[in-house]
């Protein structure tokens, strides 16, 4: 099934089941307010909504509408936990390497994750505020996401699986000028990664056939920079570790929550003719091929644009379209 | 005012107002249901819970009970953003040292604060529930909170004060075996940062007369370790920053949800007659004078206690007790 959030009174706003064409809702009040509700309820809320998502498709649903996606905001507008990881090392040793730093030595041994802001995830249209701009180097980040139930401390990978419920696509917005002296404090990121955005639908992964391989989603993944391509990548590739690995990683000391999105970092492949789900990767290579970094980061008024799609052309999770304005 | 939550059908609990003497409560569902329901709408909430209040402590108010500490949960037992700072030098200093590391050269300059897991906070009487032990150096850390309302980005310490609507004990457990690894990985922490603690009453800052600048609480915080006095400290000295500092810092790139717990890292003072707020700062100490560290961290069934007093002897937040137990 497809959900999504209308905005509404609540903080967490309204879910709404979303057809199969990602062109018609229903609410469902009755099943869940909210799409953090269904998760903390999951196992009783599934059917219900799985109920309502098959009367959406053949076309039977009463009080059904048209989708309005500029009424649609983040399926998630605050969550309990946001973890993200780093699992391509294309795009960090990449970055790292142009900066005189490196991969950690045990880079490949276990997942580098971390605990992110989740208080605050913006809506897929929703403009990024911030007080300045260029100072701070305002750069996005394409990503995917899972979005898990109660997952108890200690899970095996095989156990793991099972416990993500949706998928969906995040802007993970980072700010390059603050991040390097940052994490050399030790404390991670914090200042340097503002809120993010998540894409306007979230899917179960019955829902996306043989992209989703339990463990990794494969898919073209484009990114788009004030109307422009920036990158075409594919999530599925060049990764050192997937969503399992993650999760396993993420409960040694800790269940996780219902409703906890994890993310595997910005999206980076070898074959450098896709371009880059970020700029500070397309900046590096610039600056490790040539001795300049010429792209420029983002600044007050550019648009980045994030869609992913099925082999069909179909959008998976429909866009993410996001400008940068001044607090 | 002060305010408890009670074990609950829903996961975030009932809220009840205390009466000053911490021993009568009473349920307030027709001002929020719980307390994270309070802070999301604390301009409308706050009057009626201060009525409540007012009328439990003249002996006025119908429904109300005795409080059975058993019965009470984390006031939040999950919240959407919990970050961390290290605003006493003595502590992280020492600990430093005593592994060959330093304080960050800019610790002076600007306040250390971390993303921490705010998921899962366990009730004042809860165990922390771990895989193992001895192999992870378990550690207690005692700390003092605020819990903020909505706070916008770049709030000037002045405003920040008005944001502080509540304050309250934390036991920040932390893993000592896990954290140098992890943080020299530079994605700060997470394995090494387990569910941490609240105690039982979170009170308003009017509660806490002069003990509280508006910026920073002064008082007696007991630590014990196993039935014995381990550390008897003042959070309100030898303080690098205070809270009004940590929320500039936080609100750089962000703005802060209503219910952001906010903790200024382990106590430690220069006095070293006073102990420690922490087992990892007294092996450090051990460590450096004698060349081994005796004190042992915890093990299963070692149980931590802390609470901290009024000058005239009246526990300001109740006491956090709690066990380590395998998972």
């Amino acid at each position: 099934m497809k959900l999504a959030t209308l905005r509404g009174e609540s903080r967490d706003g309204d879910l709404i089941v979303v057809n199969r064409d990602l062109n018609t809702g229903v609410r469902v009040p009755n099943v869940a307010a909210n799409l953090q509700a269904a998760l903390d309820n999951w196992a009783v809320a599934e059917q219900p909504l799985a109920d309502a998502y098959e009367q959406l498709n053949t076309g039977e649903m009463p009080d059904s509408f048209p989708i309005v996606t500029s009424d649609l905001t983040s399926p998630l507008p605050r969550c309990y936990q946001f973890l993200d990881g780093s699992v391509y090392p294309n795009h960090m040793a990449v970055i790292r390497k142009a900066r005189g730093d490196s991969l950690p030595e045990d880079f490949y041994e276990k997942p580098l994750l971390y605990q992110g802001m989740s208080h605050e995830i913006l809506g897929p249209y929703e403009p990024l505020l911030l007080p300045d701009d260029a100072p701070y180097g305002v750069d996005f980040e394409a990503e995917v996401v899972v979005i898990t139930d109660d997952v108890p401390m200690g899970v095996s990978r095989e156990e793991a699986s099972g416990h993500i419920k949706l998928l969906g696509l995040l802007n993970d917005f980072s700010l390059r000028a603050i991040i390097p002296p940052e994490i050399g404090r030790k404390f991670g990121f914090m200042q340097g990664k503002p809120a993010n955005a998540l894409g306007p639908f979230v899917v179960t992964p019955d829902e996306l056939g043989e992209s989703w391989n339990g463990g990794l989603l494969s898919g073209r993944y484009v990114c788009e920079l004030n109307g422009e391509r920036f990158g075409e990548l594919d999530p599925g590739r060049d990764n050192a570790f997937d969503y399992l690995d993650l999760i396993v990683h993420a409960t040694l000391t800790r269940g996780l929550c219902a409703g906890t999105v994890i993310g595997a970092g910005a999206l980076g492949n070898e074959d450098r003719s896709t371009g880059t789900g970020c700029i500070a990767e397309k900046r590096a290579r610039e600056f490790l091929e040539t001795g300049e970094a010429k792209s420029p980061f983002m600044n007050f008024g550019d648009v980045v644009r994030l869609e992913m799609f099925h082999d069909d052309g179909r959008s998976m999770f429909g866009a993410i379209e996001q400008t940068v304005k001044r607090a």
